[in-house]
């Protein structure tokens, strides 16, 4: 088998890498472990940026969004009882669409299936090979058989746990990483929104979002012990400590609703240097993590193939490999910026048991300030829609 | 003896009280432990804000401060061996005054003296009684002879190590502290300065700091341990460190001069609630410390000598007793911004020796934030210049 760009990876990166190589006449493939139920499936972010909103649209693959995402103009910062609105569209000029990730990749796995784009589902002992060369190849098993695709490139997308980074010789790498002694709670439950937009709370019990998916059905998440157990938490254990959080002293509450998935996850910040070697190029989670409090997981990714599309374009259309050396320098920074963000947002929305009594009466100071200064809240609004300069 | 304001010590924030209600004809008298030279000549910071500034001047101890200082439309951050300069006056249409804080006590104590101000030096064994009555009085020691100042109100102004928050019980106050784990080596030098701005430098071998006193005599720091001697720093050392952290890769130098002084100086924030008590009311060091980084030790005593004239004002004018109820909730709102933003700033500006390799990579993240957002940038002037609101 052979092509000109392998791409390991059916997440968003991955998926919208072949789309947007599609549209400018470059071959892919995409091997992807999972199976198509799986991953169109998957629960994840929703948080779609300004430039992945434009970017999914002028790819034509931006119509579901459009129709049955919900456009947020800001979102609410919840402390001391008090509810505070970020004005995204009256600071940036832009806006959010919550849209959730995996619509987003049965949109596109829908277009890459349309467009007759080769797919393949339920790979296995993916291996890389020759990215020293200029004729790389992935060898794995498909339907019980062993194949090897070649290609010029080979782009791993395949998230943090994939083999692509650790076919990176460790010595060119340098890796940054924080694990936090937290994680979250996430729910989904049917009922109506709580609230027309996002609200992010900071309480001393611990952090808690609430989001919307539609009219129907939502989805909260507070901040836990990364060890806790679902088990542990019934529907009104749950409920309770939701309203402990969240409810305003004016007396605005979270609606309750019917508890119907109950997930745990762990938050961390990743970053790996580089995030290229000869012919193999990283994209997305395969090179970095963030917490989610800032959304900026997906977008990233989205920002990665961007910057990946328009060096591979001008190899194939211009002979010209500048773009492919700089590729991961231009992406780091970016990511650094989103890095710093999720960061940022996430010390100063959580309960810190690993922080002084100081640390933690600055994080009052802190949203006061983004919530009073109209410079302080223009660079966070900035962060958050993705036009903060990098 | 007897005053309508007891006031103990005679810094910044003891003077500046004392001749702001002179000059609303409010009697006071201040008691200060040291001596009078003693007082004049201890070198401390010399950043005044635009706020300090214009009190200074409206009370009438501005003029050789507008001389002799000199004014500031911006600074300097250095990283990565790069500059990038804050345009404090581009951004908030506001400055900043070098001029020494020592040199602002022998403008207060001079204007107090031409007063006839009761100011007496040298005391000691103080001690506050009656706080929780409408008569309390100081009593302390002046050469030799016990004393007993009856007044109607205590204010003290006497620093971290003061007996006037001591004096507040502790069963009432909540004490938040963070003590950082290095200091600064600072030096005075002769010889021309480095650079018309403050450069503030962060490298991987340390926070720098260089600024300037006059044309002929200058003022630099940098990161050290704590517990460092300066025996162990020759005159060649210190300058091999300066322009190892500050020089900049284009070829701006730190231009070494002749070190006459050098010491070191720890680093905490601390912020003592509540700040009074009765009829005591704290103000400057004695209620709140803040490492130097941000510049606002001074402009906070200031700040809260503002609150405080205003109170005893409406007093001694109207029998208002409403704002010295909310003495303390009123000043600890800017405390807390600048607490806040001194903590941001130094954790950005140095070596962080207790954090993870990705969190010192998010500092230059951060400062390339700051030099290339607007906003962000701003948001950061508007703190320095110390018009952020609160």
């Amino acid at each position: 088998m052979r092509t000109q760009v392998g791409i390991i990876g059916a997440g968003p990166a991955g998926l919208l890498l072949s789309h947007l190589l599609h549209l400018r006449g470059i071959e892919s493939v995409v091997l992807e472990s999972r199976t198509r139920e799986q991953i169109e499936s998957t629960i994840r972010a929703g948080v779609l940026e300004q430039g992945t909103m434009d970017l999914l649209s002028e790819s034509g693959v931006g119509a579901r969004m459009k129709a049955e995402g919900a456009l947020h103009h800001g979102f609410e910062l919840a402390y001391e009882g008090k509810r505070r609105r970020i004005d995204l569209t009256g600071l940036t000029g832009h806006a959010i669409t919550v849209y959730a990730q995996h619509e987003v990749i049965k949109d596109l796995v829908a277009a890459r299936v349309e467009a007759g784009g080769a797919l393949l589902f339920g790979v296995s002992e993916t291996s890389i090979h020759g990215i020293d060369t200029a004729a790389p190849s992935i060898r794995f098993t498909h339907q019980g058989e062993p194949c090897e695709l070649q290609c010029d490139f080979v782009i791993g997308c395949d998230g943090s746990q994939g083999v692509s980074r650790a076919s990176i010789p460790a010595a060119l790498r340098k890796d940054y990483e924080r694990v936090y002694p937290f994680g979250w709670f996430g729910i989904l439950c049917e009922g109506p929104p709580s609230s027309d937009e996002l609200i992010y709370a900071r309480h001393e019990r611990g952090f808690a979002l609430v989001s919307t998916r539609s009219a129907n059905v939502q989805r909260m998440y507070f901040q836990c012990d990364p060890k806790e157990s679902v088990n542990n938490w019934s529907d009104d254990r749950i409920w309770a400590e939701l309203h402990a959080r969240v409810d305003s002293a004016d007396g605005q509450k979270v609606v309750d609703g019917k508890i119907f998935q109950k997930n745990i996850v762990g938050m961390r910040s990743f970053v790996s240097t580089t995030m290229q070697h000869g012919r193999l190029f990283l994209a997305g989670d395969a090179a970095h993590i963030v917490p989610p409090t800032g959304a900026k997981g997906l977008n990233l990714a989205v920002a990665d193939v961007r910057v990946l599309t328009a060096a591979l374009r001008a190899f194939y259309e211009e002979n010209r490999t500048d773009l492919l050396d700089g590729y991961s320098a231009t992406a780091l920074k970016r990511i650094w910026r989103a890095e710093h963000f999720s960061y940022w947002m996430t010390r100063m929305m959580h309960r810190l048991d690993d922080a002084s009594p100081f640390e933690q009466q600055l994080q009052v100071a802190e949203l006061e300030h983004v919530t009073t200064s109209r410079a302080a809240a223009t660079a966070m609004a900035e962060n958050y829609v993705g036009v903060a300069p990098v």
